[in-house]
């Protein structure tokens, strides 16, 4: 059962909302195992949710405001999750499990401040965009601030190699970002370049997430580089999700408009795919990267190329190379969790 | 003599600037002492020089482009000179001092892209903004990247201490700019509330440069907290300076026009106290913070009103205060050294 913190804080919602899911797509033993799941890392959850809430619980300041705001509209917490169950491969929770857990969601929160102010965003889980309540400018410090809370919690955690590995994955975010940024509006664009963006500025932060858990809980070498590379295709998996809900998502569930990224001049999986089955489609999705044409043309080519499924396929492979990495490891309940976790990111609606 | 690095690669013409703006000044005995002091430091310089155009000798995506450009067009890279200083007073010169030195230089260069951003500003050492060259977006993500390349840079110098109090002073730096974004465009503002933010977006670093320094050169906590009243004097002192030159400055030499802090609107010190002697410059002040108005009059009302005159001797006596913070050091050259950079800052223009 939840202890009472858990019952007076709201807690991460990522497990029951994925345990619902399942449900409603008949997989009841998943849904029952991530319920199990759930209350057994509850504590642990609610301490980060806690934590998080704690940073600036009485924000004054514009950066204050502008970095609370967006900590406080939530989110799925998934990396912090990958932090803890990393760590429960090996001697599991601690102070510094906390801290690097924590940690990983204010860098994530820290990029999509920077993020949404390069992209002019609106939007951002449902809610108004920092950038929007607060402005560029405090969303710009704001973003410096999480950054710099995030490292100062890593330094606090002392677990050696947390830092520089944190230090080297932001620095890949950051190239993955410039990528993606030289190449905005380019509706021609490939696979190759697709991944090596999708790894940069999604993968490697949950593969770093996983290492982070794997050195607190004071694991080898063979069992951290097996967590690795399972963050690393659980976050390639991710991103592609996260594409498919931009062309095929309820925008009542997922609190954003379709082709948000196509918006922004970011091709995803899904654009790119049906572009290679249907040449002709270029001109409506150049078109609508300048912010016109019709969206449903889009829609109905990205179902009737076979886009959409072919997206979803690559994502469960991408899930079961994840699984598949795990073998290295020996059979646990914690194992077990990490397999349930990443082959419920497929039935993500946001 | 300079070494055959010194001859091929540009050294920081900080000294010798000095050197020369002390000669105009009738100050020969101070101007043959900074010489001295050049050639003896010329190789620490020299190194911190080669090592930041090191960093991307050959960028090529917009990011590293916006970050090499600012780091490239140069600066008195005065806060590297405070932990080669710094670190002179205890062990000396190594591997770890050259990281940190070029970490203080990287973080400050980081800070200038994200305030050109937030500022909307066209000039830099008088040549073009990245922003202008390269876009907003790159220069908001070269400021990540030159703060992660920092921060890598003092992870692996491995000096302990000198990473917490580094993301500690850049926490503070990032809460002295939210008070200025959040008092932008006050006419009526005052001393204390000057001070404060001048204490945290400058004096912050030049105190941590000389805490770096300090602990590079293994020294104790006595020696540390003296070099770091010196760092913090000095650097309220320089800001008090810099906004001196922005009212009465000469744009030929300083590279940026005049009341580019009110255009920003900020109000500098010698401002506020002009605004102190004679209230009614508060209408010509607020034309000039929008823009418009005649800076012939503002000019002219810093030196009628005397606050120019006080600006400067305000600083002198801030350097005067950080040279007394030194007496708690044994004489040594390099406290020579340190006083005379103290009173040479007075002479800077720009």
């Amino acid at each position: 059962m939840l202890s009472d913190v858990a019952k007076t804080i709201e807690m991460p919602e990522v497990m029951g909302r994925l345990r619902d899911l399942c449900e409603e797509r008949g997989l009841g033993e998943l849904a029952r195992n991530l319920e199990d799941l759930g209350r057994w890392i509850a504590d642990d959850l609610v301490n980060v949710e806690r934590e998080l809430q704690e940073i600036e619980p009485h924000p004054t300041s514009l950066v204050e405001k502008a970095g609370t705001h967006l900590l406080g509209v939530g989110g799925k917490r998934l990396r912090p999750l990958c932090v803890v169950l990393a760590s429960r491969v090996g001697s599991g929770a601690s102070r510094s499990v906390l801290d690097l857990a924590i940690a990983v969601e204010l860098v994530h929160n820290a990029t999509l401040l920077h993020d949404d102010v390069i992209d002019v965003a609106d939007q951002r889980r449902g809610r108004s965009a920092a950038r929007v309540e607060f402005g560029n400018a405090a969303s710009i410090y704001a973003g410096d601030w999480l950054l710099v809370e995030a490292l100062r919690r890593v330094e606090a955690a002392g677990v050696p190699g947390a830092m520089s590995s944190l230090l080297e994955t932001i620095a890949q975010m950051i190239d993955a970002e410039s990528l993606q940024l030289e190449n905005r509006g380019r509706i021609h664009t490939n696979r190759d370049l697709y991944f090596e963006i999708a790894e940069g500025k999604s993968a490697t932060l949950f593969q770093w997430a996983m290492l982070a858990g794997a050195l607190a809980g004071g694991l080898g070498v063979a069992e951290a580089a097996a967590l690795q590379e399972y963050g690393r295709k659980l976050g390639i998996a991710f991103q592609v999700i996260d594409d498919l809900i931009d062309v095929a998502g309820d925008p009542a569930e997922t609190g954003k408009a379709l082709f948000t990224d196509l918006g922004e001049g970011k091709m995803t999986f899904p654009l790119i795919v049906a572009l290679e089955r249907e040449p002709s489609l270029g001109a409506a999705l150049e078109a609508a990267a300048q912010g016109h044409g019709d969206p449903q043309e889009i829609v109905a080519a990205v179902q009737r190329t076979g886009a959409a499924n072919y997206s979803r396929e690559l994502a469960e492979e991408l899930v079961e190379q994840a699984v598949v990495a795990l073998e290295a490891l020996p059979q646990s309940p914690t194992r077990s969790a990490l397999t349930m976790l990443a082959r419920s990111t497929i039935y993500r609606s946001h």
